[in-house]
């Protein structure tokens, strides 16, 4: 590790509202621990544990060549294969000349200390050290998985520079804060193709996660071809399942690009479409229908006769050969025991066998399962409901609940995953998610072996609003930001940092043809059934689909799985990047009113919305898409008026000024308001800009 | 067929300039033979043989469904599976409640005769019927081929009305113009992996279009896995060819589409990259290197020994096992004879055999080879070159060279294919390839027989200058005004309407995947090296890549296989939309220059182009990719300075007026010059105000 000359070392430590920069010059040091630094032109996401900036940097040309030194095999050959694949899409040069040695001398140097795991493990080494020189870049790494870590890195650090496209001087090291960085995909609810899989595992490792936890059966769909039971995909699954040629080509997809697939088969409740195919195992009498409709079900496996047990072993042991990972999830979570109550013969087993409550006969089948999925060799994860006295110690929780649920589930000797608070299907802004971290706060009291126990955690991408089209943009960027949650080291906390290096995440992961970008125009000229969307995106750009689980509560028509999402509110982007650089410029302007330039940016971003408001009106009769969406252009209309009177009128001493404010702000409280599910993302700051203003009683300034 | 009222009937006939609309208003009617016509609302591409308008419109809601009434095959079964799921795609709709049934009632009756050919022939029946009533529509075809073709239209029709999703009340009675329609890919001189052949084809499809040649070996590659010739692919492709299980599910993608892939193998020249594997089949010692530049090379097989076509027979014969067409393309272009000449023991052949010149040494190769590929059940195409008198007249030529030598195949006995006039390469204006008409002029003096010997078309994307990333960007929207040549009858001739159509299925190839629209701001971001691109995509919008083969001519650097296509010249769109629409407006303002509207929109595009000029000028040392283009935004900036003045003194007599003229008009010529191998395609609508004006001497107005 040589430096050409005096390392210039950049390190910021951020928490709350705090943020201090250091600047050191020094010529020549190694620095142990310095956690959450880096230079902040380097757009690495999640965040390195630690970087150290030289001076210059490495060429990378089309003779660019990657040596193999150490332990070389077919998982890190094609690690590299694709990485050179990556790069030609990062510079558009044709990789002809691009080779793979054995020796050096090479642009990039390989070095993986052990061949590779032919079934990745939960908690292999991930770490790797990334030194990049003005000669030569170096890759050191115990593992293939660490080696594919460090590539990432190094297809984030490339840059255009005047000379021509380059990677900075800098050495990295760098390792994941936890073992477990996951995304689940619910394909049940909604069913999401080969595809939608694939260029979601591309955009995981892109990100540094390692886990798909794969959603497969539910009472919308069971999802997976089962030689055995054939009837779970034929009348349970609409003909939209994976085959199993499918179901393995994914999983070496996954692992050639560091990831595990878990796969989760929800029983003993959400089981309507594994009991439509079977209705012989339910504690109710059939037939049942592949439930259309959103909620939690009735249909639940009858937990008290043998036989359900040996359908269940069956089912497992072939879905155990199927997934090679050596974990199983079996759901367990939302069973309301309204068919266990209704049925004589399932009271009278819980009389026989001291069952008390329904949870205890939910133990009791989940201690049973478990039996099944130990024998198959693999390790049993459940939801918080599994979370039960007699429950084996080697079961993890992965915790919808929250940081008290999984703490607790530690303190009893459970391993645990973290999926509280990471929730995408509500959409909530990715700060939000950033802000919540995977280990239980220290009032919780956890022990430092307790702590370990906390293995990591997983983003939810449950699929009641989402479909193959629109799902990307549901998952991504934010799933980036969650990401570095998970990975980067917990001071790692500035927000502003955050969402920079988002922007240029997002548009990494556009290359890697994942459609959060691709799809909104489309989706957009389908609303506005016409090819000029100008106005329907300007309006589209600023504002947000309803948070949390308000969906199904205003919704006009009952969402369903027949109800199509192909509305304003399916289109739009969970969080306005418009809407947040229009706030970060208001709070600009009223640090300093006098700033003209702010000012007139401001101005011209209000014309723009007030002028598409005026412009959309005649297209609401156009299509039905677009009718719903009056009243929210009426709304974008008034409150960029608003805006645009408070700019007019900033620092204006007025005897009305009163009486326009509480008009004004009535205008804003309207248009605060879910408007066909959607909110306008502009109003919080356009109030303070009104609550700031001096006001005027005067005409509107723009009719 | 029942309307519910008076049928509208529409048509508009077209040649050069002239256009007459007859507008006919009967109770109930039936037209035969009326071609061209269409309702100008119809945002249908290629134009149907005949459409006649009705009142009303045929809902289209999640309960749609289709039937099956007569021939029903697993090739057409397939094909109204992706038509709902492409219906799903349209309209956002969940395609769970969509059925397929045997029996109607149903939204979409589908009618087909005959059951369909394991192996697609070249001249089936491609005719389908559509008749759509405000009840149901039905579709009535003799082969699968027309069904396809006419749920492709179905597709096309659907529109956003203000109370749902709909396709108008009409009557479409269509056939093809031309019974070989096709796209030839060159895969060679760059590779395009199967996903970008696969999302080709799914364009081609939605145009109707029934061929797809792949060129598949030349200098540069050969591209196809050999199990009797594995060098082929090991020395020869740099690691980037098809597999037969590849080809085989590119095949069966193609056939489901209603596609035929005829392979093309070129010889005897082309064939650096075989003679790389096998330098013993050479007309000169070896060993041979794969090319890596662009031109025609010296390498050519030996026509004189045995062993060549012993070679050829195995190799013909494994991949006629692979590929079923009947049809398989031989190449035969551009030998340049060099080898052949310098080698004694051919010039001893020529002079045994009677062989007088190189022409004729290759008359004798194609003979011979035409008896391998018909003993392999093959018919043969070659390129202009291999029409020669003894050539058997089943082979049919592929011309390159245009109508006449077209016509001269045909005249002595050939079938023919026209590709001459429609070179995708050379980025030329779809309004130019629209132009050209497949079937040979008048004067040519064809006889009907003859004229029957010209099966079609196919539009050429040869691979000098494309990756995976731009080749879509290269295709369409371009070929599908081509597709519409090939198909639509020939008075189809109204170039607006054909702009205004190829707008909105440019759209449409958007929602299928293909990438011409979603790889521009990717590439863009490349060469300005950062995220925001608003100024550069300004630049980009308004110009052209350097037409024809001036590539080659005006390269700084010697463009060949290994420098990278990441420049301006490579995201650059063939045909500048925007620049289209200014010279439009240019064109109504000229006509009248009171309109104030237009002369605003004039001016507020010009002024956005001077401002983009002037911010990208610092960007110009950010990134070696923007470098290039300095000079092209000062241009960009004069230009638009030159039409701001033209504006601003429109009407003024000035005395100064002709000298300000020649001032401008030098500035317009220096800006006509090509740049960066593009130009800026709104110069000439800039020149025609400029020349118009009356011009004014005084100082810039937007300084």
């Amino acid at each position: 590790m040589n430096y050409s000359g005096p390392a210039i070392i950049l390190g910021y430590f951020s928490g709350q509202k705090m943020r201090t920069v250091f600047l050191f010059v020094l010529p020549f040091l190694f620095i142990m621990q310095l956690q959450a630094q880096t230079h902040p032109q380097l757009d690495l996401m999640p965040l390195p544990a630690q970087v150290e900036m030289g001076n210059g940097e490495l060429q990378i040309n089309p003779a660019f060549s990657v040596a193999i030194t150490a332990h070389d095999d077919a998982l890190l050959r094609r690690a590299v294969e694709r990485f050179l694949s990556h790069l030609r899409g990062k510079t558009g040069m044709t990789a002809l000349d691009m080779s793979v040695a054995k020796l050096p001398p090479a642009t990039l140097v390989v070095e993986v200390e052990q061949p590779s795991e032919s079934v990745q493990g939960a908690e292999e080494d991930e770490s790797y050290s990334l030194t990049v020189t003005s000669a030569e870049a170096h890759l050191h790494s115990r593992t293939a998985l660490g080696a594919m870590h460090g590539l990432q890195t190094f297809l984030q650090l490339i840059e255009a520079t005047p000379s021509g496209f380059a990677v900075p001087v800098v050495s990295i090291e760098d390792a994941p804060r936890f073992p477990w960085r996951g995304l689940m995909i619910d394909a049940s609810r909604h069913f999401m193709p080969v595809d939608v899989i694939e260029r979601n595992l591309d955009g995981m490792e892109a990100v540094k996660l390692n886990v798909l936890h794969w959603h497969l059966s539910d009472d919308q769909g069971f999802r997976v071809e089962s030689k055995k039971f054939p009837k779970l995909q034929e009348l349970g699954s609409d003909g939209l399942y994976y085959t199993q040629k499918q179901i393995r080509e994914v999983i070496a997809f996954a692992h050639d690009r560091g990831i595990r697939v878990v796969p989760e088969f929800d029983i003993p409740g959400h089981t309507t479409a594994l009991l439509t195919a079977y209705p012989e195992f339910a504690s109710a009498p059939g037939p049942f229908k592949i439930e259309r409709n959103w909620g939690v079900f009735n249909p639940t496996l009858d937990p008290t006769r043998d036989a359900t047990y040996k359908f269940l072993d069956a089912l497992i042991g072939e879905m155990a050969g199927l997934f090679p990972d050596h974990y199983f999830h079996i759901g367990g979570d939302e069973v309301n025991g309204k068919e266990w109550n209704g049925n004589a013969n399932i009271r009278e087993f819980k009389r026989v066998h001291h069952l008390a409550t329904n949870d205890d006969l939910q133990a009791y089948f989940n201690e049973r399962v478990e039996r099944i999925v130990t024998k198959y060799g693999k390790t049993m994860i459940g939801w918080d409901e599994i979370l039960r006295p007699n429950l084996p110690k080697s079961a993890v929780i992965q915790s919808w609940r929250g940081a008290q649920s999984l703490a607790e589930a530690a303190k009893q000797g459970h391993r645990g995953i973290l999926s509280a608070g990471f929730y995408l299907d509500l959409v909530l802004p990715a700060s939000q998610h950033y802000a919540v971290d995977v280990m239980p706060p220290p009032a919780v009291g956890l022990t430092d072996e307790e702590q370990k126990r906390i293995l990591g955690a997983e983003a939810c991408m449950w699929a009641e609003y989402v479909t193959a089209e629109n799902v990307d943009s549901r998952i991504w960027p934010r799933m980036a930001a969650i990401a570095e949650r998970f990975w980067s080291p917990q001071s790692v906390q500035d927000i502003p940092s955050m969402y920079r290096r988002l922007e240029v995440v997002s548009r990494q992961l556009d290359g890697l043809g994942l459609t959060h970008n691709t799809s909104y125009p489309i989706m957009l000229r389908r609303i506005a059934g016409e090819d000029d969307i100008s106005n329907l995106r300007t309006l589209a750009d600023v504002v947000e689909p309803t948070k949390g689980y308000t969906r199904m509560k205003t919704a006009a028509v009952k969402p369903t799985a027949l109800v199509p999402l192909n509305r304003l509110v399916d289109a739009a982007r969970p969080e306005s990047v418009t809407a947040r650089h229009f706030a970060e410029m208001t709070d600009a302007f009223l640090a300093n009113p006098a700033d003209a330039n702010i000012k007139s940016n401001i101005e011209a971003m209000l014309k723009q919305w007030h002028a598409a408001a005026l412009a959309l009106s005649p297209l609401e009769e156009k299509s039905f898409l677009m009718k719903e969406l009056a009243p929210l252009s009426q709304s974008l209309g008034a409150v960029s008026d608003a805006g645009l009177q408070a700019l007019q009128h900033f620092g204006e001493a007025s005897a009305s000024a009163q009486e326009w404010k509480t008009q004004q702000l009535s205008v804003l409280d309207a248009a605060s308001q879910t408007q066909a599910q959607v909110t306008l993302a502009i109003v919080p700051a356009i109030r303070k800009l009104v609550e700031a203003s001096g006001g005027a009683a005067t005409a509107s300034p723009s009719k």
